[in-house]
């Protein structure tokens, strides 16, 4: 019998749609419950102090406020406000329940399963104009957004900002970085009361004191400004959406639908991760079939020169050389790994290309020393991609200037993915506008929205997926365009290169509740040199034990995964390494086994293409024991667990080496006791035992 | 393959034993580590600011501190102090792993498995006393004690103050009841700040904000005070000792040893519950076959009483009558219930017994409408015992004068167990001293530890199991005397008569990880008139659903249960009561599937006698959605699980009694959602399915 996950609840579902034309002119509340009767949320007027006429929705949890009634609307550049004096002039409802498969992903098969009431309000002074707000309750989140159709009132619209509330019932602790601040979403978390958070990205992740998980977010943030939340009152928010550079939010016409405002609610901090609201809300894949986008691991010419060992521009320790990336190709070739990213291959660098604002790269142009043509037929002949990079230095309308020529250029020598950065001060992407002026956006305003999009269709176009550094939030538009794999937006293992410190140990225990509650990170983890020991300046180490670096494998998903280190720091430690190998990274399932933010986290997954699954679990500064049942493994299958755990003397300030590998059979029944060190892990692959595993091992 | 935990650590293991004679005399530090390597203890002298010569210990896990040094020693009435100027004269080590079966319990196997280290320390100056501090380290928790030799210096000893500190390292959220103060251990659980907590019962239980959950206790409370804590500093308390009414807290003469003093420490809330620290330091069972000591369900004459529409004294209500009682009798004989308690059957009830300090009670007289032998006889013949009853008010002197006679009364009729009671305030227990001058004692000074050990001996002798309510507090000498099979000791369901509030939604979810740490307590489930509509005052309902109230004969540990509702309320509820009489009261394993103090807890437990498991969640006040794996059942068989859950309209406060039964298949595969109404619970029984089952029902 398969697993599956089963929601049990109310047998009666809800009426399957009920279209109204021109509803009966009230202002009675509405309401809509999810599928389950767990959580709802109720549309009405003049609810608490707020003026009469001015819609609020509030949203409850088994019948118990979680956000208490907030407002909705709009405020415009050249127009009235919207949304005052506003009355229901239509309502409809629907119901969904269908299950859809990702063609890569944490899971296989997404069951999307949710209620929704739409419900068209219209202005009773002169102007009518009118909006739709619609709500999608779910029994594990809900998203609500704005339609404002086409209409005679309302064609070309500035928004100077949106009016959308989050007024949380109570304080709690929560999990945030600052926004609007220099270095974009790259910030340690902050742990603190909510009432103590005055300008956040989302997601924003938040634990109430009776142990409620509640996420907030969006969700297909298409030609719209990014939404921050920005404090309002005690644990009161407000969507907060990042500027143009002349102020404007949001330039739309209408027809036109915002993104979708997210709240993942779940009493575990688990069940945040295993909700997939947020690729629920994005639109179906709109690129048709995509068997070229291909999860991977990857390794590649970059660590050297954040360890200062190499550089990225050109002269004698310019890494991005022919025998250098020949180098990293035979050792990838040799260990099974399918990518070779190479930075620094292209001319641009030298100088302050960062000061500069990347105002020399030339994407098409390689250095003399680096023979594209000939690296990637060396590569393809031993089953080995390059993987390309695109560095623009925020210097954007440049880059779209030359994307289709270097895109051209890659699809030409099989390059399947393209790292693209986008380095530069929030607030300072160059944007060129229709006079030549030089205007500064922000890496989250609807310019950067548009412009991510645009490179991930031109792309597509060429069979190439895209892997945005210093980018825009995720918010799940990997559903829709598939190519789109990865990237950035949080603090990634280069930091531990040089961050002085480093990322705190309770960093990797944060981001799946928080950032990768988005999408996939690509984090690039795998240092196995802990200390850095090649760095001239040795004032960052990487806060961690070897084990626990093994277990961010399988706790940080991404379809691509780096082994970030160079190859004689593998090769000095083959056995630990062996995990990197048979590690993948495309998933059946995924089930979180134990879980508390910032404090420590085991998640299982279920490989797609094979019998195996794959354990990971990460601890904070504290050391833990925790237990954990295999009974998600195959019920008819004897395994041979091949277990990387941290020795008894580990500690991830004074021993992170110590670890210990070993070998026994496991089933369905077996209860393992995870022991952590501080700062530390274990990674564990589960394997189909064969007869001679079963006649030489024991069982654990 | 059997599933069974294994703890994961260490491959070397600790010396096995190492007698030392005359330890070189040594002040340096001693160390000894849990076998995993997860818990150490530390003696030393000299620590922090400290006096010289003071013995101290301290507790870290993972090297990171616990309990920071922290006194150890003793102050007498008529000798100096014990510890300043000591020494460490002797050093013992031993090493034990070996697993023990428990007769009957929550659990048939447990294994003890800890490295020991017993320091002997002797003062440097005149008197030479000596004491030995044995330190047992276990990976889940540690207890120290004192063994106090025989010795020339010391042989009647006069305890004023017990120096024992528990220095915690950091604050936490603790939840605890207040000690020392007129009603007992019935207190609702406070949820502060440890730095809060001023004089409390143990166990208090704690979390600190990196998630680490701690259980302060004793084991083996034997002719001894119990402890109390008493807060002297930050998160610092001492041990305080319950004094006899002269103001000394223990009389004893050397050799002696005191209780363990216990620490639990887990990552997990659930963690605290499956570790068995307080057990493993208690002595192995010392009555030989008990196989008379029969777990199972009861009823009895009782509620009626709470609600007023019986009484304990006699009259027209008196409830205690035999054609009362065989009513009772034939309603357990028909639903399977082995035992009938009987309140008010003995004459003493009448006038006001409470106040006049059960000076009447008599404890081997019925009143003239209760026909013990006739009531016997009838049970018997029908496969039903009485239960006894000995309410003394506190008046233990009466009563031990008494206890031979009524006890061998009981035996004569067959009765296997006996309810005790000791109602009156703290510090209101009546001792006659050996002049004949009443003495008023604490329930859990000295003399109520010395009466109930007696009292239970006393039983054991003619096969009686005796359940204390107003009792001493739980230590685990279940597992020395297995006759010992319950007792009240916190706020149990008759608060939920009269109480006015009843208990908070919160308790239930509180007990299992506080009071229940130390043992089974007779909560006495199964109200299923919520509204208590019998009551003439409706002041107190029962602030629960339905289904939680199922979920309790699985979350609340005991070894007897009773259904405690009039036989008539069942009556008219047949189908949720079909879930009492299929549940059993004695495990083969526990396991605790998900848990937050005071929020939420779902336990799985394996029915010793046969191959059905059952299934318990509840939530406090607070609607949940909780995911748990069904990975503990057997792989190789399909289950029929029998369903009793909250309905979807269902919420403690509005429509308790909204509930839904359900049948279907699962298997270890299975992964359940279950959807608990705000002050709600799910209770399953999942049983081997037959053909018949597999034909007709569907997998869920």
């Amino acid at each position: 019998m398969n697993r599956r996950t089963i929601l049990m609840g109310m047998t009666a579902a809800s009426a399957l749609l009920a279209a109204g034309p021109a509803f009966a002119q009230t202002n009675g509340p509405l309401e809509v419950s999810s599928p389950g009767g767990v959580l709802s949320v109720r549309l009405s007027f003049g609810e608490a102090n707020i003026q009469k006429g001015i819609p609020t929705y509030e949203v409850r949890r088994f019948g118990r406020p979680v956000v208490s009634p907030s407002k909705l609307g709009f405020r415009f550049a050249d127009a009235p406000l919207l949304a005052p004096d506003m009355e229901v002039t239509g309502v409809e409802r629907r119901s969904v329940d269908n299950t859809w498969e990702q063609p890569w992903g944490e899971k296989r098969f997404i069951r999307n399963h949710f209620n929704e009431l739409a419900v068209t309000l219209t202005e009773t002074t002169a102007l009518k104009r009118r909006m739709k707000v619609v709500f999608r309750v779910y029994d594990d989140g809900i998203g609500l957004r704005y339609e404002l159709p086409d209409q005679a009132n309302l064609k070309d619209v500035l928004i100077t900002e949106e009016l959308t509330e989050f007024r949380f019932a109570e304080d709690a602790t929560a999990w945030w970085i600052p926004a609007r601040q220099p270095n974009r979403y790259e910030y340690n978390y902050n742990t603190t009361p909510l009432n103590d958070v005055f300008m956040a990205h989302t997601p924003v992740t938040m634990r109430t004191e009776d142990g409620l998980h509640i996420s907030i977010h969006e969700a297909a943030l298409v030609d719209y400004a990014a939404m921050v939340l920005r404090r309002t009152g005690k644990h009161a928010f407000q969507a907060d959406l990042t500027p143009w550079s002349d102020g404007i939010r949001v330039r739309a016409k209408t027809p036109f639908v915002t993104p979708w405002r997210t709240l993942q609610i779940a009493d575990t901090a688990g069940g945040l991760i295993t909700s997939y609201l947020i690729l629920n809300l994005n639109e179906p894949n709109a690129l048709g079939d995509v068997s070229w986008v291909e999860p991977g691991k990857y390794v590649g010419v970059w660590w050297e020169m954040h360890l200062g060992t190499g550089s990225w521009g050109s002269g004698p320790k310019h890494s991005a050389n022919t025998a250098n990336v020949k180098r990293y190709i035979d050792f990838a070739a040799k260990h099974g790994f399918k990518g070779v990213l190479v930075e620094g291959w292209n001319v641009g660098w030298d100088g302050d290309w960062y000061r500069d604002g990347g105002d020399a790269f030339l994407f098409a142009q390689a250095y003399p020393d680096f023979d594209l043509p000939e690296l990637a037929r060396y590569g393809q002949a031993r089953g080995v991609r390059l993987i390309g990079h695109h560095e623009t230095a925020g210097n954007v309308t440049r880059y779209e200037s030359q994307l289709a020529a270097a895109l051209d250029l890659y699809e030409k020598h099989g390059v399947r993915a393209v790292k693209t950065g986008y380095v530069a001060d929030a607030g300072q992407i160059q944007r060129v506008d229709e006079k030549g002026v030089v205007r500064r956006e922000y890496h989250d305003g609807q310019f950067m929205a548009r412009h991510h999009l645009h490179v991930v269709k031109e792309a597509a176009k060429r069979k190439i997926s895209i892997n945005p550094h210093e980018p825009i939030k995720d918010t799940g538009l990997r559903r829709t365009y598939p190519n789109w794999i990865a990237r950035e937006g949080a603090r990634g293992q280069e930091y531990n290169a040089w961050g002085n410190p480093g990322n705190p140990p309770e960093h990797a225990a944060i981001l799946p509740f928080t950032r990768m509650l988005g999408g996939p990170m690509d984090y690039t983890p795998g240092v196995f040199d802990l200390l850095n020991t090649k760095r001239e300046n040795r004032d960052t180490r990487v806060e961690t034990t070897l084990a626990k670096e093994l277990a961010l494998y399988v706790i940080l998903y991404s379809p691509i995964q780096m082994a970030c280190d160079l190859p004689e720091h593998y090769e000095a430690r083959m056995a630990p390494f062996q995990f990197i190998k048979d590690v993948v990274t495309d998933w059946e399932d995924t089930i979180v086994l134990n879980a508390e933010i910032g404090d420590y986290v085991t998640i299982a997954r279920k490989a797609r293409k094979n019998a195996d699954w794959f354990l990971g679990a990460l601890t904070d500064e504290t050391g833990r024991m925790l237990s954990v049942d295999l009974g998600f493994l195959d019920a008819n299958q004897t395994y041979k667990a091949q277990i990387y755990r941290d020795g008894p003397k580990a500690d991830f300030t004074s021993d992170p080496y110590d670890m210990e590998i070993l070998e026994g059979l496991v089933t369905s029944q077996t209860r393992l006791a995870l022991r952590l060190a501080a700062g530390g892990g274990q990674a564990i692959r589960f394997t189909p035992a064969s007869a001679a595993d079963r006649r030489k091992l024991k069982s654990i």
